[in-house]
């Protein structure tokens, strides 16, 4: 049995930090995934730096709030959905993904989840260690044939742990370290290549 | 991070196989895992009763096109979505669930794949052994607390296994066996019950 692993921002929703840094005119929120492999830097730093300018749980979920699918992400996964199983792995926490879900028609989601003290973000449970891979991996484990698809640093590890992986939308140096993922930017390209690998 | 692992047949649908013994006027066909907790059993003796009769999957498959939903399921299941992960742990095959799936907005499932030759259902492939309380504790070792629910005694192993779960819609002689789990028979009561665990 098959079963796909999306990543969710970069590949189906917009990032969102890049939102928050454009919404609240604070550019140093625009560092991600692609520019900080290590997430718990990026998260420590994330932290503080909401810590910094008074800003709390609702003043990022009322960015989110406003965030809509990439265009044609919605119709995407509604297609994938109708031919094989669908898992959105993502690094994101459970507070955050809750409003684009609904947007995606509520596929799936394994992701995270955020310590809140009142409306300040004050710390994070991750699900797992070196979550996306780990997680393809246990799927494997009860006898499921994985096909992964990302844009980042930290979906290389589902990526190459699959049958089949391919980057999406992903950074010129990403692509160019790693030539022998696949690169896609379109939904047909992406959709046709897992059709092709199920 | 919870995610709710629930039946698919009996709970949220009705039994496949009881619809087409009615269907074909074949009463063996009624045998279900309520009597015969032995799966493999069960399948070969449901694999040598379609050869017997002259029957094969675009026969099974278009009874279950006739399948709904049973009443509540959908809303139930929607709102669940709404408020956690879920997922359908089921001993049936990807070719049998797809359409009742779609009726369901496309919740993710994890089931079986059908050996089909032509129209003969010739074997078939278990994910994998003992898959629910497998899947079950695979996902607890990705970080996941487990919320299990089902009808029949294959399900006992999930149920047993997680941190929550309950018996819905099952029989006399299961909950007789097992007055330790919870047994509810609406949706509201279910729907609550979970709540209250997350």
């Amino acid at each position: 049995m098959n079963i796909v692993c999306l990543d969710m921002e970069g590949v189906l929703v917009p990032e969102i930090w890049i939102a928050f840094a454009e919404k609240t005119g604070i550019p140093e929120f625009k560092k991600t995934t692609r520019d900080e492999p290590d997430y718990d830097k990026l998260m420590k730093y994330r932290i503080a730096l909401l810590k910094e300018h008074g800003l709390g749980l609702k003043e990022v979920q009322d960015v989110i709030a406003g965030i809509d699918p990439m265009d044609g992400a919605k119709e995407f996964l509604d297609e994938l959905r109708s031919i094989t199983q669908v898992i959105i792995l993502s690094d994101t926490f459970e507070q955050f993904a809750s409003p684009l879900m609904k947007k995606l028609g509520w596929p799936t989601i394994f992701c995270n989840t955020l310590e809140v003290n009142g409306n300040e973000i004050t710390g994070y449970q991750m699900r797992v260690k070196d979550s996306k891979k780990t997680t393809v991996k246990a799927l494997q484990s009860i006898g499921f044939e994985t096909i992964a698809s990302g844009d980042s640093f930290n979906d290389l590890g589902m990526i190459q742990a699959s049958k089949a992986g391919f980057l999406f939308k992903s950074t010129d140096a990403i692509k160019a370290a790693h030539p022998e993922i696949p690169a896609y930017e379109t939904y047909d390209e992406l959709l046709a290549a897992i059709k092709r690998s199920l």
